[in-house]
């Protein structure tokens, strides 16, 4: 399938048949994500891979029983940082400074410049940028799957206070942002397995200016 | 170049040496935003093309003359809707009905929930995930972008109240969210363009429940 056909192949499944993914898979959709973009390239956020049965069932009960959820192989919690300081920074600079092999000092216009945009945000506006990182990564995710033919959901339903209480992230500064759910359609149960996909046209999504 | 290899081929391109993207690449890349995911499927954003010499020169001056945007071939404005309707909702209800060639009955209750789900929400609310919305396709398009082997770059530095009057987005009840700069890498001077990336490592990213 090349990379168009998997884009229309692609569609939010509403009923998955329980299928695991294989681990291979699941490594590419996941390298994809490590790989997005991000603003600055601080990569505000970690993502959860649960595989695990009971936990899904907990999970489950917090997000309006949206059956993707029991009946996927892999949910993935996109949790963004809540809040930053200048050690998060400091550390990322370090690790730029090791894997390129170049001193600290030179990044320290870079390392000002993050520090000026980021640490007098408040921590309302800083939350809504990390939640924005997350989801360019959830789009990296997306367009993984689909070109690793497996099927997917992104989900925004659920309660996130219960959620992040239920996955311990407050401690951890993390926030849930949204829910990536990986397996496989299951074609019978699911309505919109078949459907045309619905989109705006092009002269409806996109103004030319040329 | 294969899929992984896209992905570590992009990175966010500094400088580009102002070579048109070809318009079938241009084309690809759009058709990837279009086919984006969006939540319930509402893709309330639109996207601006400039690709107008005169018009690139002057977001340049509200986007803190970064130099991607003169150097660019175009740049893609993400604008999110600022609000939405029942109309809005209803529209889109027509929309399903004619391409899956459904009754507008076996809709009620898929507008019902999107009605109460987004119409109820505070208008700061809405924004907030308009623009996330627009972020998942901001994603679909860096990856559509390199899979076409063109650079990109993803801009969040700029003015936003002076873009959307430049671009008479208030009166289409737009908000600009985030920029797209399409074009070529300039090898030369872009002291990015070979260097190593800097990514968190898979366990600092990920945390696996299996």
């Amino acid at each position: 399938m090349d990379f168009p056909a998997a884009l229309n192949w692609r569609y939010a499944a509403k009923n998955l048949n329980g299928q695991p993914v294989p681990a291979p898979k699941v490594d590419a959709i996941l390298e994809a994500i490590r790989l997005a973009a991000s603003s600055t390239g601080l990569q505000p956020f970690e993502v959860l891979v649960i595989s695990d049965h009971e936990l899904k069932g907990r999970i489950h009960e917090k997000a309006c029983q949206q059956p993707q959820i029991v009946e996927g192989s892999h949910i993935l919690v996109f949790a963004a940082q809540k809040t930053i300081s200048a050690a998060d920074v400091e550390a990322y600079m370090q690790r730029i400074a090791q894997v390129r092999q170049v001193p600290m000092e030179s990044l320290t216009g870079f390392s000002d410049a993050i520090k000026g945009g980021l640490l007098t945000m408040s921590a309302e506006h800083f939350q809504q940028w990390s939640i924005r990182q997350a989801y360019i990564a959830l789009g990296f995710g997306l367009v993984a799957a689909a070109v690793e033919e497996v099927d997917s959901c992104a989900l925004e339903g659920f309660n996130p206070d219960a959620l992040d209480e239920l996955l311990g992230l407050p401690e951890r500064n993390l926030r849930s942002a949204v829910m990536l759910v990986l397996g496989y359609r299951d074609e019978a149960k699911d309505f919109l397995a078949k459907a045309k996909k619905v989109r705006k046209t092009r002269p409806e999504l996109f103004t030319e200016i040329a």
